[in-house]
């Protein structure tokens, strides 16, 4: 079939939604989904237009109520599986706790099945756009320098809830680049203090008491000692940074001074006093917000006080960070906004099970992050809006990330300002929030590792395609309810699932042929700081004089294929 | 150390346990326990007097309030492992739900580490004598035929709450030998329905329509064809049986015929009929029960119609059996015993990973049924007392399945018939059922594989025996908190705890090498049957006319070393 066709295909598949839904509908009309949505709209379209209608009315009474519409702050950290948060059973199994979190889940909704990309970068990106990683580039987990970023033509949930009114704040971990256009006051948060990279940063501190375990693995100055035999300085990054902050387009400076770990760990703190702020703000002006707080949570150093019997760097960081739910609950009571603030608390992909910190280990699921197996994708999620959500729910459907981006948006009224000239992964799940278990659009989960598609969920059903063998089809087929682990492949047993799949398969596809991937943005790193230290600087700029090189030193840096997979190991890859 | 020497100072050691802790303790001097109670005993044994002085005013005053002194209703069932029940959360991933035992476990305790033996029939015999089943030979199990079983000189929990005036029964599957010593009413219950095998036999069915799938794999008359190279039919087994039923002492029934399946399924009917009747016809005795209901649950044929979503052979199983804990728990309220009725659900050892039915696989931790892995001895465990255990209770304490023998001893004022001519593993745990969590008495489990120690567990950490080479110890401990699932093993991280558990095993060595393992008893099955069938009676006598043998026949079988571990390969041996 030609592109031209499958474009038919697409816009006829549209009309049809819009014919078929009604005004209800209407709002959403103009997103291109994937083809997959599609399927299940053309068997439920008109039992959703129903619940659409019930949900629309619902939304505007709570705006009618509160003068607003809700404000919405998401919380997401790192590499926590399904089941580590909000199950004291487990928690027992693994000697800590987190009472806070758990009465949150235990006030809302626990999900089951929340799935997001198997890596940091590539999830932040796409619950940030609403779209799979690999559609903008962003599935190659960033470290100092990565001379990339995140797209300056991708539009996050800032800027969608922006254009709807919405004050905006990003807060904590970014980790969508180091170029200047991965700014999070580039990409429509009105302010924001934000790490551009991961946690492991922090192992550069020359602090001896805390950095001896891990000694001499890293590379900086200040961390190994002087070697003779190390000729080539230029090799090591030198002029990592611990945040950055500013204000919607306006100037970025630096924030805390490295290799001070003191600065790195306070930074949560600060986080957490600048949204108070920000709420308070907000509500002064009479305008909902959205904030982003992703906390930093721990230094790779860890904590030398421990809190937990499990003492793992994890838990040790999500038990101190409980506290600070706790506490962020009470205050939202105090402020008078409970009943109009919905709450995400959920992790950005699974454990870090290789050559991750003890603790960080498979409990349900096998894998971890950088995994297709459930375990990189599947992660502790819950969702807390008082006098909206029904507590005490335990959700079985299938979320992804990217649905949170779309139905953000439909809460705050901001659908239209979605882009409609890409494909949107993320569908809209207010049903799921308002009306609980069962109420999913959607029942498919396709899981990219880098640019390839690895595997795919049906239900309760999962093909892996990277450990096909071509021809006959082998034991790649799992059921997820009966086998969670992914340790029993079959054949026979699922044969009837191989075409379903292939199909799936191929309009996944061919919505990419018609929509094809975007690349990230390249460029040197921490440009335009304008208190930038003299090695944030140097960063910024060649390490070595280009007049005594016989190539551009740009050449490479501007040419990195994001494309390329450059971290195919980071995980098992299986 | 001789023997003699060791003995001397399990004397001493009892004395200081009688001289340290005054009256209140007196009850249980004379139980002879493994060394390491002993160890904790000399750390705690002040606090834990003190306790016992208020348990035993509170168990008092319970006896002064209801006549008499509990009921205890233990119901124990096959291979599921801690975490699938009580845990919606995990159901939620595994497709199936048990409202009614989930609601069980949350108004009670949830035990978040209740050890068992790896497979059924060690398990059984443990926990029916507070022993492990090295100690009486009990290690392996029983399939037909077996030509063995549980030893008269054995101890059973019925017969020492029936010494204290307990009126005592079994209902269900024993699996503890099909010798005349084994049977139920020659083992202290005063009216037994039980079944000598696991659920094997269910597969020797000839219904084409159930035994479709597993035809040929089983060898017995009408299930395989007629096959002309079959020269020696006396190899395969003939009249197994569905169950034996008696009173104590008295004449020993066969109940149902096989290979009717429908009397082998209309079994657990059966049994919760007879429960119903029991428990009414103790309370007009005025007497106190004890019950030990442990369901068959289910055919190896599995139910044709599905009634969840997992469709699992087992989660189809306990989900029928869900509803029948509503009804039990509702029946207890009607006859007025709730508050007076210890009710115990828990399984017998972990999942059948290893050629098993589908669905019974590794959650939480690694191994299953078999295996000396946490995933083989960490099973589902839950208490329930209204009135008497706070609900809502998630313990993380060690506790053994022994400990139920002498718990439920202590509750039912029968600790003085606890037999003090051998080890007693099980520890008194009332601490731990009337006062929560970290109210334990043990923190250590030795965790046997036939008659091999595989592994001991101290605290939050395992040593696994097995594994190591002789020499310099190698990677063969485990932080089971921070690696629950036994995937990293450690050396160098966990040294410092080398002696330590190196003292622990040889303490325990030295206990048993004054109190010699016992073996099981050994003779020809199904003796003295009053309604035998032929087949029954023909399966009770040598197969073969014995002068036509250079040899006789019974010699084997009277010979078969139940210390010679027949069953290394049940599991995965690691």
């Amino acid at each position: 079939m030609s592109r031209h066709k499958f474009l038919n295909i697409v816009v006829a598949l549209s009309l049809s939604v819009l014919f078929c839904c009604g005004p209800a509908k209407a709002k959403s009309k103009a997103i291109i989904h994937d083809a997959e949505y599609y399927v299940l709209e053309a068997q439920h379209g008109e039992k959703w237009a129903t619940e659409d209608e019930e949900l629309d009315k619902k939304l505007a009474e709570l705006k009618e109520k509160h003068g607003t519409p809700p404000n919405i702050i998401h919380i997401m950290w790192d590499d926590t599986a399904v089941g580590e948060i909000g199950v004291p059973q487990i928690q027992k199994t693994r000697g800590w706790e987190t009472p806070n979190m758990n009465k949150f889940s235990a006030e809302g909704i626990y999900f089951a099945r929340m799935y997001t990309e198997p890596s940091c970068t590539p999830s932040r990106a796409a619950v940030m756009t609403g779209r799979h990683a690999v559609r903008n580039g962003m599935y190659n987990v960033g470290f100092p320098y990565e001379y990339g970023g995140l797209a300056a033509d991708e539009v996050t949930m800032a800027e969608v809830l922006g254009q709807a009114g919405y004050a905006t704040a990003f807060y904590g971990k970014s980790h969508l680049g180091d170029i200047e256009s991965s700014y999070m006051t580039k990409q429509g948060f009105d302010e924001a203090l934000w790490t551009p990279y991961n946690q492991v940063p922090s192992m550069y501190t020359p602090d001896l008491e805390r950095a001896g375990a891990i000694r001499p693995g890293s590379l900086n100055d200040g961390v190994i000692p002087e070697d003779p035999y190390d000729i080539d300085k230029g090799w090591r990054p030198k002029g990592y940074i611990w945040a950055l902050e500013g204000v919607k387009d306006g100037p970025v400076k630096e924030w805390g001074t490295p290799p001070n770990l003191e600065d790195y760990i306070a930074m949560d703190g600060e986080s957490q006093k600048r949204l108070s702020a920000f709420m308070k703000k907000s509500i002064e002006a009479k305008k909902p917000f959205y904030a982003a707080y992703w906390p930093q949570m721990t230094p790779f150093t860890g904590f030398p006080e421990k809190i937990t019997a499990s003492a793992g760097m994890l838990q040790e960081a999500i038990a101190r960070f409980d506290v600070y739910v706790g506490e962020l609950m009470e205050e939202l009571k105090t402020l008078g906004i409970e009943e109009n603030t919905l709450v995400i608390l959920m992790a950005d992909n699974g454990p870090m099970i290789h050559n991750g910190p003890p603790g960080m280990v498979e409990t349900l699921h096998r894998g971890g992050k950088g995994d297709f197996l459930e375990g990189g994708v599947r992660v502790t999620a819950h969702a807390r809006w008082p006098g909206v959500i029904e507590p005490g729910q335990i959700v079985g459907d299938i979320i992804h990330e990217t649905d949170l981006f779309t139905t953000f948006a439909s809460l705050g009224g901001a659908t239209k300002y979605i882009p409609t000239d890409r494909i949107i992964d993320g569908v809209d799940q207010t049903a799921l929030f308002l009306k609980g278990d069962t109420h999913s659009r959607r029942d498919y989960v396709f899981i990219y590792t880098g640019d390839e598609l690895a595997a795919t969920v049906k239900g309760r059903y999962k093909r892996d395609w990277r450990n096909a063998v071509p021809g006959l089809s082998g034991a790649e087929f799992y059921d997820l309810y009966n086998d969670p682990r992914e340790v029993y492949p079959m054949m026979l047993q699922l044969f009837p699932t191989k075409p379903m799949f292939s199909i799936m398969k191929t309009r996944h596809l061919m919505m990419k042929s018609a929509y094809p991937d975007k690349g990230q943005n390249r460029d040197f790193p921490f440009k335009n700081i304008e208190n930038a230290r003299p090695e944030s600087v140097e960063a910024s700029k060649p390490r070595f004089d280009a007049e005594k090189l016989p190539f551009d030193p740009r050449e490479a840096i501007m040419q990195v294929p994001e494309w390329d997979n450059l971290d195919r190991n980071w995980g098992a890859g299986n």
